[in-house]
């Protein structure tokens, strides 16, 4: 791996470098996802099944045919290992868990004269799910989109999969069944997130729609966002690890490859104090590569987006990481609990040797849909607030508005707005 | 004004177009703004001040003459009004304690193994507060973006509001003196938007930008949507009234008008169970609009897109107040606190006659940015969650690892990622 020492001179161009990745160029799909949107929005399930037999090459024969069945789903659920069932139940129950942490609740305080203040927290009404399919068809990012909206409390779950040459990934179907979904289109790609979006005869316009995808969903969601609400653009995986001279260097490389063999695209990135670890950090990652079933994407990702940084000491190797804001942030040092104040922008943060970032994919229970590409300086973790919304609630007193309504009336009149002064000074004077 | 009743066979067809009201056509401009975001991504401040020259007609004469100095913003406050003074400080102290009560808290706990789960609420590091200026400049704008972003935490608040001909409003200078915002620059629409997504020599790169504007401004929060995080998308101002036969004719026709007069393309719509009060609210509305400084604009508004609807019941009522999902929402019943359970969907609500809607514009507590055009189904008031974000927190202990680590790698193994379950596994073996 290449490595890099933060007291060269030449080092802050290749930070700058590093700081870019993850940067998607949407602009050259932008048209085309656009018109897909538009075809789908004007024609509906005529223009979703002709887009299926353009990308996905099959025919639905009509429009039932959109719709995975439930029974196929229960028949894929009783046909998976049982140990693995056991594990994908224990996955759902500590992601519930977790996720039921996370639920604001509706509040209100009354003011001695009476007037009371709040917040009601209501879930959507409909929730649309993107899961990539194909060979990317991942049943735990199913997991981490539908637990978070079942647990926010909305009424109606949509899922959207594309399924290319009709055929559909099995412990997806399974997952399926698990989760009690029941609405799983074989629509994929911008057709399904203009389906959700807008709605057509047989897929329901949803309020939000969340989820994983290539650029052309990432696109797609941009487009439509307004219209509904999203989750985030997201991009390619990244880990970021901060490790002193405690840290093992097997435990090191094995989990920066865990990014790297996303994606040719993800990034992998070591900070640290210790020289001596960087280079048996880059020994051991070449090592194990050999030994990956997907040793060449792995490869790829690690020479061309891989980085060891090595600096003076660990205030400047956190500062540079808050730099690069990383989806996932890895730290391996003596006392890891005490840097957590220090640590700014991170999508999530894994603690110590015994947390390596796969656990927080599948079983841990925080969400694996994470900001990534430098934007964990502002969007959070996928979580039940992306299937809620709140509304505040004023309800004034007699006495409260006599207290206030002046104050109120003499700014509205201020601002040239009399029909709002008229609307407090009408009250004041009952 | 119009009045509808749901039980005529029309009525459908009418309550749709009710429905589509504020839409925004934003395809028209997108192509115009994308060419101004390109310039100021690129040029930086030369961009900038061309852009002004040409849409506020004057010319900055160096890149300081951008921001506004402190002095100008002294000196305006103490020439206000001491009254008003004291008026926008009641709204400053409300606003901030409503807004401390909606801070998340960061967290932690842990399981009797040792492994501890959490979240981390960081504040965003730089935030863009937009506020729309010549004749629409309020400074209750202000307050309401810049109050969150600092009870946040945010460490650096930038304004950006445009100054057409080189004038600034003096209200909205003696506010960013009583908010202590000192970094204010002359910049407007979306040269404002672009200048604070990408950076130029003197307007900082932020993370977040907020604030309402024209479809200019509004199409410019959407493409830089990603580069930076937004607030929402809105679009003009609405009011909605649930009425039963208790509530008052004067009260409800000026919170009508209290809408209408922001913008001929606001709605005002009541839906009322009493057929009489409907008539009765109509023939007031026609007579306080003479009364009106801007009759105008609120007559274009009430005849256009003003709507009564007169229903069987008040469940009816609700259902279709749900539907519409309006900006605010008072309820004017005998018991409205009863009816809070059914509403689902609207920026804010306001409950009994003694609340009128701008009382919640200005000094109530709540913010007054809020959902339009029906995306309360999705989005939520303007609140300090726009400017945190938060980060998972994973500390897995030695004996949590074994408990979970199987299930873990079983699930990774199933989908071809064999350096996640390896990242597991050599945990599972020491």
């Amino acid at each position: 791996m290449k490595i890099f020492y933060s007291s060269d001179d030449t080092f802050d161009a290749n930070f700058d470098e590093l700081l870019q990745r993850g940067k998607m160029d949407i602009e050259g799909v932008t048209s085309i996802v656009a018109g897909l949107l538009k075809e789908i929005q004007t024609q509906g399930n005529s223009a979703v099944k002709s887009q299926i037999a353009k990308f996905d090459r099959w025919e639905p024969a009509n429009d039932e045919a959109l719709l995975v069945s439930t029974e196929e789903m229960a028949k894929a659920y009783d046909a998976i290992d049982p140990d693995l069932r056991d594990a994908l139940h224990l996955a759902y129950d500590r992601i519930e868990s977790y996720h039921q942490k996370l639920m604001p609740k509706t509040w209100m305080d009354k003011e001695a004269n009476g007037t009371i203040l709040g917040q009601k927290v209501t879930a959507v009404d409909r929730a649309g799910l993107y899961i990539p399919g194909g060979k990317a068809a991942y049943p735990s990012s199913l997991l981490m989109n539908v637990i978070p909206a079942q647990v926010a409390g909305v009424n109606e779950i949509v899922v959207c999969t594309p399924t290319p040459d009709d055929e559909i990934n099995e412990l997806l179907l399974a997952a399926c069944h698990l989760c009690k979904v029941t609405k799983v289109f074989k629509v994929g790609g911008a057709s399904a997130i203009g389906a959700m979006a807008y709605g057509t005869e047989t897929i329901p316009k949803v309020d939000v729609i969340t989820g994983p995808g290539n650029i052309f969903v990432a696109t797609a969601k941009k487009l439509v966002y307004g219209e509904v609400n999203i989750d985030m653009i997201a991009g390619p995986s990244e880990i970021g690890i901060l490790a002193d001279e405690s840290a093992r260097e097997d435990y090191i490389a094995i989990d920066l490859l865990s990014q790297a063999e996303h994606d040719e695209m993800a990034s992998s990135i070591l900070i640290t104090t210790d020289g001596e670890l960087a280079n048996r950090v880059s020994d051991k990652v070449e090592e194990f590569l050999e030994t990956l079933s997907r040793e060449e994407i792995a490869r790829k990702s690690i020479e061309e987006r891989g980085a060891i940084i090595v600096t003076q000491d660990m205030d400047e190797a956190i500062e540079l990481m808050n730099e690069i804001a990383p989806e996932h942030l890895e730290v391996i040092t003596n006392d890891p609990m005490s840097l957590l104040d220090k640590i700014k922008h991170a999508g999530a943060i894994f603690l110590g040797e015994n947390t390596p970032e796969p656990i927080g994919d599948y079983v841990a229970g925080p969400n694996h849909t994470l900001p990534t590409g430098g934007t964990a300086k502002f969007y959070s973790p996928l979580s039940v607030e992306h299937f809620l919304k709140k509304s505040s609630i004023i309800s004034m007193s007699k006495e409260g508005i006599q207290e206030i309504g002046g104050a109120c009336a003499m700014i509205a009149n201020t601002e040239g707005l009399t029909a709002h002064e008229e609307s407090v000074r009408i009250r004041l004077r009952d």
